[in-house]
């Protein structure tokens, strides 16, 4: 099939959009917004690298369509944007065309479930294959999360369980592997954070340990954890302190503010204070806590 | 050095945004923008890939940075759009981080002479080194190039002289290799077309007759083309008709529209009309012309 006949396979298994706001999808130069208003705009992109993010011989490709969405998804996630469209640049070799098809039917299966629109994107012949993926979601405007929002005296929370993608990782089995290979992006949490007044967000990718310390960095304050953490059945503490790809939320909220024990049908734990910046970034139970989670050049 | 100092010197390169509607760029899980009013957005992400857009032994650090932002900007151009940001995905092997900053240097200096703001990406660590680019740009509300806006009756145009990269890539020598290595989108001949109620345009990335077959398909056209066609020195007719990466543009307008003889200092030739859609998508002085261009699955 040349380019043209698997551009316009694409554009079918991707349909119409439900967005009125994007005028222009998949066929032209550029897709096109007519952005709504009293909302900002939200931007992101991420890789998904064959034998860095996944093997061809572990991951099907529609669990590589779904984890290259999944990635980009939990960045709106970690703003509390909702998902407007994407676009999806795909590598891969010239014998793989089959793949193309399936690559997208896992990635619209997600997109379906969160209401996000496959715009445009690039494909393009490459020994290896992978995929980067671009996110736009909207936020009424003001109110994106950011990392640098955390205050002096806030609470530290996390939603869902932590570990449990590490787990899967080095079990190769049962929902942990499933979750590795198909992680929940927590899109709903984060819409429904923002409607709980919460400003200070991001999405943990890398490991707590790590992830916690860019929030600290940008918000410039330390962070006090406590036990016990809410580390998934099965999880060592490892695991829930440096692995990666658990895509939770990790966010920060005034002391005094009442949350839920569970929103958006997942549980919700305090772990820990802002407290004020000092020369070790986070302590756990008053020890320090090094970043240790995945760094693509450490 | 980690992936988090590389980050901070790129931060560093980009410098601060001169669009005021980018609220936050590099650093936080998305970038935010609060869209300019009375204005659509365009968007579009294109690939450049070791051993097939450029090899390591012929292109510099920076040509490779500026010819993935040219590729996506030469979109930008194709709509009409004023340049507002991109997001730049990389990958690189590990033994390779001195390049980062010389990629960004070669982008960022294209990226100045446009105004586009580097607003965030991914990096991360690959046996091969490419790279995914993102725009995103701004027209007036419905102003935006569309290529299925070609009318029966319109002349078509391009801007420029075409093959010169054909010809670049073959002969290594001279300008000709220079514009293969870091082409020049065509932006400022965009927006100023755009201002003189061109609405039909795309840009060259695949060669003319492959190209303008696209376009012949959205507007439900065929094509007459007749020479003189405005090829480049030195280039041959085959570069000038399937040679890739030109990126002029190519548009049509209403026969009664009187445009200049230049455009933004590029020269504009008339190289045929839109005619009702025929079994042959394409005619060069009434003989059939095949699409023949560059198709990554061909």
């Amino acid at each position: 099939m040349s380019e043209l006949g698997l551009i316009e396979k694409i554009r079918q298994l991707a349909g119409t959009s439900t967005h009125k706001s994007l005028v222009q999808s998949i066929g032209d130069d550029c897709a096109i917004l007519r952005p709504p208003k009293n909302r900002d705009l939200v931007f992101t992109t991420d890789f998904v690298l064959e034998n860095r993010h996944f093997t061809l011989d572990t991951h099907s490709p529609a669990d590589i369509g779904h984890k290259a969405l999944a990635r980009s998804l939990s960045d709106l996630a970690a703003m509390g944007a909702e998902p407007l469209f994407c676009l999806v640049s795909l590598a891969i070799p010239a014998a793989a065309q089959s793949f193309v098809p399936n690559f997208y039917k896992g990635l619209l299966s997600l997109a379906r479930q969160h209401n996000i629109s496959l715009a445009g994107g690039d494909l393009a012949q490459f020994p290896s294959v992978m995929a980067d993926v671009m996110c736009c979601g909207t936020v009424p405007t003001g109110k994106a999360f950011l990392r640098g929002a955390a205050k002096l005296g806030d609470f530290i929370y996390v939603t869902g369980a932590l570990g449990n993608s590490a787990k899967g990782f080095r079990t190769r089995r049962g929902a942990a592997w499933k979750q590795h290979r198909r992680p929940e992006p927590r899109v709903a949490a984060g819409i429904a954070l923002r409607r709980f007044g919460v400003r200070c967000a991001m999405d943990m990718s890398d490991g707590l340990s790590l992830d916690l310390a860019r929030l600290c960095t940008e918000s410039n304050v330390s962070a006090s954890l406590h036990a016990p953490l809410p580390i998934a059945p099965g999880a060592t503490l490892d695991d829930a302190l440096h692995g990666g790809e658990d895509y939770e939320l990790l966010f920060t909220a005034p002391a005094r503010k009442k949350l839920p024990p569970e929103i958006a049908g997942l549980r919700i734990t305090k772990i820990g204070s802002i407290i004020p910046r000092q020369s070790v970034s986070i302590t756990l139970d008053e020890q320090p806590l090094p970043p240790k989670g995945f760094d693509h050049f450490a």
